[in-house]
């Protein structure tokens, strides 16, 4: 288990450990009352950033309030920052948090910010943060929340395969039906199809039933094709709902209530309820739990 | 058991007693000869004052018969709110009916006319009035529709967690994708990608397969995006047909047929099949049926 | 039973009721080698006829071919109306024939056409011949497209009362949805939201993820409605299938095999594998059957 | 079983037979390493190849660096023609390969490029070579993604009658209301329903929920029967997924495992795992097989 001191304050060893615990408690834990209220500042903050990055985007309001809003952006993403310094630093394996998945997360969640000093346009990537509010939701324990969501993740886990096989065939037969429909189309400009890409890309808007029109074939055999291709996509939209529908059967009955500690070690969730010690490295679950 | 008088005439107790439950039985009971009359006409009251609102808003239409329509809406709505009224003064928990479904729909049937007096524009919500239908489909006990609607109802708070589940985290990668999509089409305005709202309204419309086509990407890499997105929305399509078919299966089994008897006490209807007391207060229940 | 004599040749009445039996086994019959010949003729002509109006209707072509096509069309419209007049006399109940399902669509086959020479648009409605097909579909005893049919038939019959309640919701939701918009949207005309009709034509667009485009919203809230909508219809796409998939498994259980044989009697076709006599009057069935 | 000589190089029979043998666990055989390795060359050359064609489809590229495109092309189809040689040359039933599945899609992937020598359009149609992936995929005997697929195609096989049943009945319905509509809108240009056919393609573009908006009606009438249409499409919608859910649930049972050895004999794929002889003509599989 390494060990990493703070330069500046020195302190003993089990003095470190101590605040260790104490920022793990406030920034990890669901249990303890201080957790859970940094957790909803945290949600709050979360929000408040990316609806910044989405003013920020509307020119008109941009124009008007450029300086209060990069000011406010600037503030978040400072506190974002040192969070996650905090968040490294009080875990115990610093590496297996920032490669887990909600440690890579919180990373995004201010990189964009950073490479957007350099390259203007990214910064807009930032609004990337809203996907940290999976942790909050799962901290607030909405197990019914999470447990529905456990379902759909085992069966989308479960049909992955199949979804691989039918979303591979789809590929192929958009391929080909772009092509022909290139073949069809393409002395006719004003129907959209110019190169084959485009086609594809068509292709995929009409087997997903999307049509957004934009392309559209004008010649009577191109439409005749066309009609093909959305009664075949009428049959084969079909497929996956099947492929869902059965995981989904199975799933629901295999699903498992889980509980939302986080191991102070490795940072490992996801513990059967009343576990004592992490599933992952055995090192014993929130101590401070007062239930 | 709050009781009330009506101020200018003065009945004994028990006459008005009398004449409240008088008022229920035409109001309220599907039972009774003179109630199902009441309710044939106010079913086509409704759909009349429901016409009325849509030929209004037909500028060709309203341009001529302006003064005849407003007359007619003037008195519809007065009918409407007497027997809003009515219907308060003769249940006997005032506040309960007030707060219950159909209680809150009654109201929001003739509150838009009244808002509309100030603000002209709200009166175009009076077409809500064709929620109202509800209760008349009730009425007439249509029990095979009612008992379809119960499996859809069943399944669908079944699913309540599931789907929930499933929304909220559309809503986060809608989020996601509408940003990267601004950042790869904010430069060419004619794709209509002007801002982050409008790129998640963009996302929405696409994963949704709705496709409207009145913002859509023009630049290659977008419209790859574009496709990947869509290919995504095509397989997590399938996620919410899964979850109600399963719990449609399971609704399917516990499907009790439903009676349509109106609690004179407590307004509580849905009451199992040849129930004499209210499931809610235990009030008898329709004493004036001759079956 | 009621016996008819066609006047201008005279013939016995049992000479007359071999003529009717003959007649009935062409056209009606379906193991009969010439039986299969002649609906295998009137295939083609059904098809042909529809062709006719297909080409009838495309301006270039008939500019052209005008003369031709009407003439044609004159002689198929003549054919069928013998047909029709025979399957009417040679069929014992002659009204049983008429008003059943195919007697109907027999007549619907030829009735345009001689509307269309008053009203010359609805000639275009004879393209309703193709339903024709149906019997010849029938007749030629594809047994797994009737049995595959079967089950569809029998799933959607069952999931008919949910059906019908899922739709009355659907449309009562689509008229408040519809209101909202266009009070939301009514200032801006470019939107397209025109009228309350309109905005409920729009709102069907919408959730049933049309979306055509001549219709949507441009104003920031309009949008954002637009975009709850069709989340909301994201979720609700999925019942009629979850109805259905629910029923489809019933239905196939209980999938019958049924042959193809027509009552001479009282042209009531769909009698179980083997059966002797007609299940509706009892008369015997096929006698000519060489089986 | 028929024997041919290459006449050039005069060799003895067996030597030939050695020759072929080599040739073949090359070409089709997945256990050998230099059978992966000349798999994975040629997966590298389809995709490249239908790299190439699109590139070409792309006008501002092909008008820079038309020459190389082509001069690339000739090459890569040089070597698809040779191997499409070799591999008729090496099975020992030349005809059974050739009209077997991967055998016509091999031919396929190769003539475009001829023909487009006489009609240059036709070229882009070499993009069909996609497919010969098919056979790479099986190769590589990614047994999940093969398997998946495998629950896709039986239930997609069993599930044919009823989706056959379902399109035709489909087809039969947009023939109707195509002329509806047409009848409805003819004399509304700017609608776009122009002639039956292009009312039939706007039918079905509208049922299949694509909507592309490049017909759509003007009038109240027209907008009131499309909406009726897209209800309607809303309920049958659910019919093929319900299909397809039905069989998959079937089909997931009796899912056994396959693998991908090719019968040296005459090249029939899908043996039962361990399968040591052809299930097909009996002849010894892979008998170079390390395993």
């Amino acid at each position: 288990m390494l060990k990493k001191r703070i330069p500046f304050l020195n302190l003993s060893e089990d003095e470190e450990n101590r605040l260790k615990h104490k920022i793990f408690d406030i920034i990890f834990e669901t249990n303890t009352r201080i957790g859970k209220l940094f957790n909803i500042i945290l949600l709050f903050l979360i929000l408040a950033s990316v609806g910044l990055v989405m003013l920020e985007s509307i020119p008109s309001i941009n124009a008007r309030y450029h300086k209060t809003l990069v000011a406010l952006e600037w503030m978040l993403t400072a506190i974002f920052t040192l969070e996650y310094l905090l968040r490294i630093y009080c875990t115990k394996k610093h590496w297996k948090y920032i490669f887990s998945f909600y440690g890579i997360i919180d990373l995004l969640a201010i990189l964009p910010f950073f490479i957007g000093l350099i390259y203007p346009g990214s910064k807009f990537l930032s609004s990337i943060r809203i996907l940290r509010l999976l942790r909050v939701f799962r901290i607030f324990g909405l197990t019914q929340f999470t447990r529905g969501r456990n379902v759909l993740v085992i069966a989308l886990l479960q049909s992955r395969e199949k979804i691989i096989a039918f979303l591979s065939f789809v590929l192929l037969i958009v391929v080909v039906i772009g092509s022909i429909m290139y073949m069809v189309e393409r002395n006719h400009p004003e129907s959209g199809f110019t190169s084959i890409p485009i086609s594809i890309y068509w292709a995929i808007v009409t087997l997903t039933t999307v049509g957004y029109g934009d392309v559209a074939p004008v010649t009577t055999l191109g439409q005749f094709l066309a009609s093909v291709v959305m009664i075949i996509g009428y049959g084969i939209i079909a497929v996956p709902t099947g492929i869902v529908t059965m995981e989904m059967n199975k799933a629901a009955k295999d699903d498992i209530p889980k509980n939302t500690e986080v191991c102070p070690h490795c940072a490992d969730d996801y513990h059967l309820d009343g576990s004592k010690y992490c599933k992952t490295c055995g090192y014993k679950l929130n101590p401070h739990d007062k239930k």
